[in-house]
């Protein structure tokens, strides 16, 4: 990485080195645009907690989240594409050049694809890290199949919390939705169809406590809060559907956010900025999928190639 | 295939695949969504035709079409889903539901992904078929890297001739831009970009006759239509650019098209008709792409379900 300490100027820079930010890098290094990808942690993103990935096309046998980012890290640095590690903590505008400010300096470039992702808020409780692909999903679309016929739970009755329950309703023997609130906070037609699936029980004014197993989650420790009264629900896995929080803090509002804060872009993935696109789990409406995010890196690093030319 | 004949009402019903439908019934068939693909042809679309596939996130060594597509039907066979082979001749609306007509009868659904793909249009001259793959091409992001430091050709002086030729400069020794017609139909930019890069040739008023070579492609007949004169060009490659036809004929016109044909969606990939989705390369605003397509594909799938679901 000794050609970065000589070069702060690109055509264009990436920030977030998950399948969306790779993809795109493997775009624009194949393709002989001078383009520099940056990634604060580790290289492959958020995919790489994923023990098997079923769903990604191509990988009939399915494929580790880790093996899957160190192949598109391989593939990038196939074709050339430097990859500084360093956190972004701002991005600014000075004429039709972007400055990425990061923890080792500041870059600059005509085009950016803001790659970096999304966070899966947690319930930050005792057990939730240790048994984190170990039946803590944050992912009903992704793991749901692995837990035919068993009894599962899912904390947050939000709309997402009441869609996951009834994707898990059609494997699972059972579905717990827990809810901290007195009442659920989806909408009504999703109330009425949880309701109407016998599958589906609800907990509400009730709070997860612990997570609790041996090699996977075995229980959920439990705490009503009203009466105080706790107990424990026997389940082989928790899915966390409390929301999602996009990593844009960096940007400091200088694009337009969706209520979550995921940033709002057209078909093309252009943002409002002309020469800035928002690719993966950072866009608005994104499906969050590794497939998807990977998609859109393509897509962002041709229109961004064709800004550039234009 | 038995099972097709007792059933003619699905969940949902794709049509088309290619690595965006299959995609998508990857995420429908292994959500136990109860689902129907329907192709005419070979099994993995257009991609099939690529020898190799170096773009592709998660193949590091490249991949055939051939193979990818394999690859994704093997997947969406594992989880179930019913594949048709049939053309779909129309699609209509009754009520809620949507009814997809097909050479093998009418099939019904609340829900459809087309994900029908698009055409690339060919030149129609001798020597194109035998060549494709082995020097003629229709996707300079695909294959321009293959052709380092060797001359190449574009047939087409429109927007996307000389986006490809300003792609192809970057790796090729020589770039003929070949036109039909007395001037370029490309932007005023384009063309002043085109013009001062030094690779990058032009022959106006030139019509491609045929496409020569032994195992890989070595010249071009051409014929200069004012004169008359005939000429040979020596190149290892010629790239068609000279435009995509979308396969929308069977939609009869009730989806919203763009100028080329592809189908107008949002940014969670819906038409205008709630519980229709377009994908892939039949989408306008894709960036033709397989990678761009299966995303897509997974995306509708998400969306379709929670369309589904509520």
């Amino acid at each position: 990485m000794t050609e970065l300490s000589q070069k702060n100027s690109y055509d264009l820079i990436i920030i977030g080195g998950g399948p969306a930010g790779l993809t795109a890098g493997i775009y624009t290094a194949r393709g002989k645009l001078s383009s520099l990808l940056i990634e604060r942690g580790l290289i492959g993103g958020l995919i790489t907690e994923t023990e098997l990935v079923e769903n990604f096309p191509g990988f009939p046998q399915g494929v580790s989240g880790f093996e899957l980012g160190e192949l598109m890290h391989r593939q990038a640095q196939k074709y050339g594409l430097p990859i500084l590690v360093a956190e972004v903590t701002g991005l600014k505008l000075k004429g039709k050049q972007k400055i990425v400010e990061t923890t080792e300096g500041n870059f600059s470039a005509r085009a950016v694809i803001i790659a970096s992702g999304a966070e899966r808020i947690k319930l930050n409780i005792p057990g939730e890290e240790k048994f984190s692909g170990r039946g803590v999903s944050y992912c009903a679309t992704c793991d749901g199949a692995l837990f035919k016929d068993r009894p599962v739970a899912v904390a947050g009755g939000g709309d997402v919390g009441l869609t996951e329950a009834l994707h898990l309703a059609k494997f699972a023997r059972r579905v717990t939705v827990i809810e901290l609130m007195p009442q659920l906070g989806a909408s009504r037609i999703l109330q009425d169809r949880a309701a109407a699936e016998a599958k589906i029980e609800f907990l509400l004014n009730t709070r997860i406590e612990a997570i609790e197993g041996e090699d996977m989650v075995k229980r959920l420790k439990l705490l009503q809060v009203k009466t105080g009264r706790k107990s424990t629900l026997e389940t082989s896995a928790i899915f966390v559907a409390i929301g999602v929080k996009p990593y844009t803090s960096f940007l400091k509002n200088i694009l337009p956010l969706d209520a979550s804060g995921a940033i709002l872009t057209n078909d093309k993935l252009e943002t409002s900025i002309p020469g800035i696109f928002a690719v993966g789990d950072v866009r608005a409406s994104s499906a969050q999928q590794a497939i998807v995010a990977a998609g859109d890196g393509a897509t962002a690093a041709i229109y961004a190639e064709k800004f550039l030319t234009e």
